[in-house]
């Protein structure tokens, strides 16, 4: 009987070529066979999205810039779509076995709090989520293109292992967030990891999200920017102090999206009148 | 000093000129102004995305064709962006003060189960709960463009009133779907609905997601589309027991993903020696 390797499927919002993605496939490589498929350009903010209306292509890419010492396969494709189109598209047409797991990342910027919602990567992992695989999503803390990945590189190597080798509940994810660290010439505290946290996602809201310019041609339009806030600073037991404070934040996320909560209060609330 | 009637943000995923948007402003626009907001064309599947690359332009849009017996003012305007953007630009640029209510719908097909994660509807939704709007989806098990919402009007207009007098708890929106009555020739029990039921999300799984076919050019594409399995058809506390049997489901939804049952779970894993 022929043995196995783990299957990963990796994407993520920022596209098949950025170095996020790039460094967390040689990061992982040697814990099985990997396929890649992930955006052909940035899809930052598109969410769960997926394109009901738009003809999907799929081109195989090479791997010739890959840093790779591994005898597992490594397979790179890009998809015109979106994170999520990504993952279903690789999962119907690419992949040769149900993967072990599906990662997303390793995310330029941060995905703590709201920005879960949003963003394309942890529509990845989601996705994943919500066909029972067991997935994680990785993000730093640093925008850059050019953005150190090094640092992230062991704990993301633990996570990945634990989670090949332990699964996760149904219908849990994780999402893993790192602190961008000081560059050299600060302090060693300064460039180390305080430690890190498993948290709960922070409430925060996004403000001053539009940017109104006035088109040569005459008329008006907007770009989406934004200001985030924290709507609850003093919370240590949330992701968006974790990252503040120089911690990993770990927020294990679910798929149930229900307010159990909420049940009794809006059943109190009587309808029958009206059937 | 001047009493502010309710101001009511409305946006949807199917297009500002929809029959489900059309008919939602006209039930509730004797409760106060109504601003819509919505995308210039179909947005399904457009979940939480908003638009970091796209400039944004908006469009005033005649409402000669509605039904309004009302002094309340109605402004429709249509936005090129997202449903999520079509909120973010309302919020900024229309709404002369804070919307007291945000409602997407009605849409045209369910977004209960995991549905809720793709849905632009909900969307909208989410995005008014993370301005901690009180925010509410309306959602038809119907998608044909001529659906007929008479027999939801009674039930939308009594949940508005509602959540316009009380609010809903921080964080938590409505997911409001409604099963399809069959059609006069039915008897009458089947053109009834069997009653209201609070529900928990059900879990489901998207399969058979992509079809292929070849351009006359030569090149493979593919199309989604996919067939829904209800992974829990006993389940009778879940939104999609209810639809299927005669029930309008409403699903309390929150915008806190955290999956508190698993954070002993991750606190278990000793990361430790990575530090």
């Amino acid at each position: 009987m022929e043995i196995k390797r783990p299957l990963l499927l990796i994407s993520n919002d920022d596209g098949y070529q950025a170095k996020g993605i790039r460094e967390l496939v040689e990061m992982v490589s040697d814990f099985g066979d990997i396929i890649v498929c992930a955006p052909d350009d940035a899809r930052s903010g598109y969410s769960c999205a997926f394109s009901a209306t738009t003809p999907l292509r799929l081109t195989r890419r090479e791997t010739v810039n890959y840093k790779l010492s591994t005898v597992n396969s490594v397979e790179v494709w890009s998809c015109n779509g979106t994170p999520v189109d990504c993952v279903k598209m690789a999962l119907a047409e690419l992949c040769p076995r149900r993967p072990d797991m599906i990662i997303g990342g390793i995310n330029h910027g941060d995905n703590a709090s709201v920005n879960a919602h949003y963003s394309g990567t942890m529509g990845v992992t989601l996705e994943g989520c919500m066909k029972y695989i067991p997935s994680v999503a990785f993000s730093l803390c640093d925008f850059r293109d050019d953005a150190d990945f090094d640092p992230l590189r062991p704990l993301i190597r633990e996570i990945t292992q634990r989670v090949l080798q332990e699964g996760l509940p149904k219908g849990v994810c994780l999402n893993v967030n790192f602190p961008k660290l000081e560059e050299s010439g600060k302090s060693k505290e300064e460039r180390e990891y305080k430690g890190i946290k498993v948290c709960r996602m922070s409430y925060g809201t996004w403000g001053s999200e539009v940017t109104k310019c006035h088109h040569p041609r005459g008329y008006d339009y907007w770009w989406m920017v934004g200001h985030y806030t924290n709507d609850e600073p003093e919370a240590e037991d949330t992701d968006r102090w974790a990252l503040d404070h120089g911690y990993v934040a770990i927020t294990p996320t679910q798929i149930d999206l229900t307010a159990y909560s909420a049940i009794d209060l809006i059943e109190s609330w009587d309808f029958g009148n009206h059937l």
